[in-house]
């Protein structure tokens, strides 16, 4: 195993930052560790914000669920995916970036930028938390950060020196996760699955002293039960994403 | 600057693999690796499929363009976003799956995972190529693997050695792609990007002896003026996403 897959595997999401600011050198290191992931076909449509005003920072803890830790961080970056840039450069209308697969494109793209720059920062001793609460209020974030069409916030990043060193949270067998050649049934694999969720409910008995006791598959069904960002649809059509 | 920013920043895809095959150990580290990432709320919706029967293989090269890399490359995966195992698991409806919301969870979800697995791959020596190209024919794809609603294909990855050394793509510069507290407009980086478009010209011109020679901002140009998978949002919704 290299010391870098240990370094993935060791990942967990952290909440409570020191005080020491990420130097600057540094973090355009971690940008350009981003920019070196694959892009689809070249379109490079990342774009970061970094949010270092203290008003912004309080109004994302707020609008994101009570994350303290978005005021608290050395550094929190709105990571966006970004066609209007290639729309203006391209000269072509915005509507030629109003297609599904675009959509698709440019989150991909924004997902792989910033798990390389994740993992360039934790290997340099920062700890990371991604913030999905940002899409809470979508509208609220692009007023904000000033987004214009053909720009959506697809999430949040937290950045800092870690004060805390919680565990890690176990995750599923391999075998539902793995298929050879063909897509395998869940239902085959429901042995190895009801195994992980008492694991899963002893761990959070275990970090919660007792107090929390849910299964993984139990954690899915609340969730499912609850409308997830309704308004989501609205919002990225709004912003001139899947409209086609 | 640390090692494994250093292996970030020399990222290419490899497009020409030796023979070697990767050692199954090695592969589970990689799937382990990958499934450390970040899993919004926990969903972990990422199954790989893991393709090595040599038909299904040269279906893949044909249906992606004739890369033929994907046929040769030791290991050829297709990441899925899968939602199906959660709504089994959850016992809830399909239709509470089916909000636009989740297409982004889902989508995210496997961007880090697959990300996470590549890194771990560069680590060890290995190539990798994502190829985008699958969605050619997304219909197709689920043919051949059997894809339930609720999975859909997001992109291939060949895993082999590499037999081959390309030159680094050029990035564009850091100014347009991180901005401070609010969107900045393109246009305030015409200077930084018309620079830019010159350098990937020269790069081209370099590469292919003079036979291409083309700016990233007329790339973008050629891009948008053609359609971009049209029938990705009826695939979508026929596979059971953004259905509201």
């Amino acid at each position: 195993m290299t010391d870098t897959i240990k370094l993935l595997k060791a990942h967990r999401s952290i909440r409570r930052y020191t005080d020491r600011p990420v130097d600057p050198e540094l973090f355009n290191e971690l940008l350009r560790a981003g920019q070196s992931a694959a892009t689809s076909s070249f379109i490079q449509a990342t774009t970061v914000i970094r949010v270092s005003d203290a008003d912004i920072r309080e109004q994302f803890v707020e609008l994101s669920g009570s994350q303290k830790y978005i005021a608290q961080a050395a550094e929190f970056l709105v990571f966006c995916a970004d066609l209007k840039r290639n729309q203006v450069r391209s000269g072509q209308a915005e509507e030629d970036f109003s297609w599904a697969e675009q959509l698709i494109t440019a989150t991909v793209d924004v997902a792989l930028f910033a798990q390389n720059m994740v993992v360039a920062a934790e290997s340099a001793g920062l700890g990371i938390c991604y913030i999905g609460g940002i899409r809470n209020n979508p509208d609220r974030v692009s007023e904000l950060l000033s987004l214009p069409k053909l720009v959506y916030p697809v999430f949040g990043l937290c950045l800092g020196y870690p004060d805390q060193n919680p565990g890690k949270k176990p995750r599923l067998p391999l075998e539902p996760i793995c298929h050879q050649d063909k897509y395998a049934k869940t239902e085959q694999f429901a042995g190895e699955i009801d195994q992980y969720d008492e694991f899963v409910r002893d761990y959070y008995v275990a970090r919660s002293n007792g107090k929390l006791e849910f299964t993984w598959s139990e954690q899915m069904k609340k969730q499912a039960a609850t409308q997830s960002r309704p308004f989501m649809l609205d919002f990225l059509n709004k912003k001139g994403f899947i409209n086609k």
